[in-house]
């Protein structure tokens, strides 16, 4: 089976079990674990932001950065189709309770009429208040123009509102743009960045921000129940990914380029071309038929996954090489030929 | 000043005062309050519901329904511009912790296809599971038809999901309609109405639902504040308002059109005739202008509001005659003309 | 039957009446409402705070003084007994999602060594960090000592802590004090006061405390549904009782001690006659035997309720006077006679 | 430096280490760790529950079965000093909206009065309705004696009421009192476990309990934050641990006697050897001086934990022998002679 569903599935490489075995501990909870300290370090280095927290999840990161920025009953601004809005079980009502108010459109980030309607009224006794833009890049593959990312940070830095960026694969957008990861965070209050998905660490992602957003989302990892003992021993795996697996990204994105070429003359299927910027490609099926044309991939040796709007997504990553790819395209074409 | 902010600005009339006055008591979070009982024995009747709870705002009937309805995470999906989404502060995320998702567009009930696409991947581990549908009758003054809206209830009674409507205005549907209260809200596991609004009323709504519902919002209301203890002072204008002022409500419609074809061609303003439907007009004016116009009306001797979009919305309403009616066209179109 | 189970069940005098009849009015979602306006100036003034906002009930004051006082996951300090630990559903958690820390015993005030306890490892990051302490005046009908409330509120302010006094009865409390009631709220950074209870109002309560304060919970108000319309048909209700009322409370008071004495030699009852500082008056029954007597007392016509440790709660007010006490300890020495 | 603050400072052994390296994995997101759905499944059937999930930490595991018990609202009852109640920051507010309600003692479990006065009421509108007694075992080092946690069982069950088991130490009571830990268990709903704490684990803990407890606790895991992609890494260890650990802990227990003996007798400190179930001590110190002693241990060599009544609570664990018993008896001693 190649397993396109995610970047998410990707096995330890040895290399990384080997940094894991070794790694030093102590019990992180007391902050004592010298391995998630470095990570955390250096992930903050990179990043260009003063400190970081290593969670159990990207969704954790998320959700601690909404926790920390807002007030109950306050409004959170994204896409509707961002991982906050629809892959996080309703956490921001959960946990922060903040009310989603979401954007749609192709595009990544808000329309500046979108963002000023928002403002209108905002101390009228009737709404919540406007206080935190949660943008994401890449999102749904595509990368968010600099420009676009620093539209939205102005807008909110004039209007007093934050803005948090889901970096979960902030790697590959800095890789599709040729810039740092802190060039390519430039204008978040804080960040999230995922050690799993682009860069196949087994466990964890990391909170980005100022030293009192990391101080407060620290005592809320707590209260979460994701506060970990000696969890160097897989912070270890989580700093031999950001080490060594950052710079084979473009090769993750070159074959999904090959995987969307290959699949968009397809019978029946349709592919956006130039929305294929990194690791994700995105294949139109006809309304109505995505369980029929996964089971169909499935059948021919491909797992897939479904995206919201009934599109099927198929993702590279590390445990995937040229040979994977020429041979998916292979199935899905028998696979298409058997629907169409 | 001719106030047509919002028809809930009315003072109570002296009859409405003198049922106050002679107003049986007693203390109604005992139960023992006869005025209390009988409204909402008459409301649940009027209205078709099994049973019904007096509570002090529109805001509170809508939050107890949605927190009768779901629990923590669930999603409930609702107009981006209905009041449960923009007018109640958040409530959803606070008080039920539901999350949001919310459909555009000019009309108030959302297509087949996007509620269809609300449930694929329903229970995905990463979704909130859909709960509830949020409708609004009337929905900015337009009246949502009964064939749309028994299309949502179909769809939600199908899929497991339940569906409150929002009536703060059934009243005013119910006349544009022709049918009954009960009519109007056919489909409807739980209804808001509200004794303010339309009828003049000086405090309340209630909430209608099946026993269970209710008896889950009774003890909601208490928790939340809601609670009062001889309440029939105030049900007792509620119930007098109920009974005497339903019938008017043609008036306000028909001054509500002739206010809409009076400014419909002033210079610079603009009225979508067809969309007023009852006792709301809006009026369009250029973008960025919103609060220039409505300081120019105040000057003219007529109080508006601003609505989400930037139009400026008018409400006719019981304090109000034909001769306010003719004076406010009067005043907007010399402040149009001031302005043009 | 002489109902002695709530200052709560009283029904509006006439004269109280005939001021709602009479009452000015406007919206107060607006702030145009000019008699909850006054009240709200009145009760401020009396309670010695910069600021008043007038609610439907005790529940929602003393729950939007802990929402407007804490963070979600912060600690509130009160006697287990309490109104606000037992008598709110559980609303500290669902609305601030505080976390109570009880203390016990008959004194209404923690002991020092219980708050120094309480602080101990405040900023460890297990915890739940204390911010709120709520005191209750009087307590079960006896006052809090002044010199008590002074060194709680002291302890507060030295270690970073608000206090808020839920003065429900702090009319009864400053009546048997001889103090004013400002004198009598002395050290609290907030305050609720009720207008039913002792007073004999239909409806409503009121916040007091700091601009701020009262800001916040305004808008935390409106989030509850407690915003309500022509409000002053009710505050006019309560403004007569404010200023009307509070002179007689000193014959509740005389007479609770009557019943008290009346009571106290019965066979099978006991009463702490050094307990009945006001209005209430607990009675001993043997345990397990709650229900029976209850029953007894309601079938030779005297309602009362039951105290959570299984005593029985007599409380005299407004609609009673002398002739009904000597009537219900008749009543009550027969239902006494019968079980014994 | 001698450790004795806490079971959750040990590092993983050699042979855990490389049971880590050699882990089987996938997604457990998907459920697809093999490595995982083994520990999950020896876990469940080692403590006699149908199942069981992986969890990133103990508080995690406690936070999710009241999530998944209680509605908002509900009242959950548990010791004041239990570690849901003091050492998770409130989460049980926070999560699962819940209100607790608190006992005292030095025993354990509650007594049958003060459940049957927790009941009193129950179905009242102004109560939280009672739903979960949260019970720990160890709890403070202390066995629950069988008899008393079945008492508590039996009450729950006659009452419609579900029990929690924090068994973070049940290892220890198991072993403690010659049991298996599903018979040390029984009676209780659902059950948190440790495989950091005695076990010696880097990371993780497992919530057992019913099917339909499991799976809303797997959503909810999810919507915390706690679901993990290749989680086989670390439970792993977890699995190692529960199979070569569990046996050893005699040795633990054995050591706390000799420590506690060993400083019973020494100038200033107190005691209580019949307390010394397992492998924790607590020592008594003048009042106010905590910290002071604290201090000097850490002088003389050893780490040490203040407790919240201001006692100062050591641990013994897999990293300690038997001479590094005999050595901090030794520094304490001095310690101890130093300030005395």
């Amino acid at each position: 089976m190649i397993d396109l569903r995610s970047d998410t599935v990707t096995r330890p490489t040895d290399a990384m079990r080997r940094a894991m075995y070794e790694a030093e501990t102590g019990d992180d909870v007391y902050g004592e674990d010298p391995t998630v300290n470095r990570l955390e370090a250096e992930v903050a280095e990179l990043t260009g932001f003063p400190a970081a927290l290593y969670v159990p999840s990207g969704s954790m990161a998320n959700q601690l950065a909404v926790y920390a920025a807002i007030r109950s009953g306050d409004e959170v601004w994204t896409h509707v189709d961002s991982h906050v809005s629809i892959d996080e079980q309703g956490g921001v009502a959960v946990l922060a309770r903040g009310q989603l108010r979401t954007f749609t459109g192709p595009g990544p980030a808000p329309s500046t009429e979108w963002l000023e309607d928002g403002l209108r009224e905002r101390h009228d006794i009737h709404r919540a208040p406007p206080r935190l833009i949660s943008l994401e890049n890449t999102f749904g593959g595509t990368v968010v123009p600099v420009a676009e990312q620093r539209r939205v940070a102005d807008f909110a830095r004039a209007n007093g509102l934050l803005v948090h960026l889901d970096g979960a694969r902030l790697w590959n957008a800095a890789t599709a743009l040729g810039l740092t990861p802190a060039e390519t965070a430039r204008g978040a209050d804080s960040l999230a960045v995922c050690f799993s998905k682009g860069l196949g660490a087994p466990v964890g992602s990391a909170l980005c921000g100022g030293a009192d957003t990391i101080a407060r989302a620290r005592r809320a990892r707590k209260l979460l129940g994701g506060g970990m003992r000696q969890a160097g021993v897989i912070a270890a795996g989580a700093l031999y990914a950001l080490r060594h697996h950052r710079g084979r990204l473009a090769d993750d994105h070159r074959r999904a380029r090959a995987l969307a070429e290959g699949i968009a003359e397809l019978p029946g299927l349709s592919v956006d071309l130039a929305a294929v910027h990194t690791n994700m490609v995105f294949v139109g099926v006809p309304r109505g038929r995505t369980d029929a044309y996964l089971a169909a991939f499935r059948e021919h040796g491909v797992a897939a996954g479904a995206s919201y709007g009934g599109a099927i997504r198929l993702v590279t990553h590390l445990d995937l090489g040229d040979a994977d790819i020429t041979a998916a395209v292979d199935a899905i074409a028998k696979a298409a030929a058997a629907l169409a």
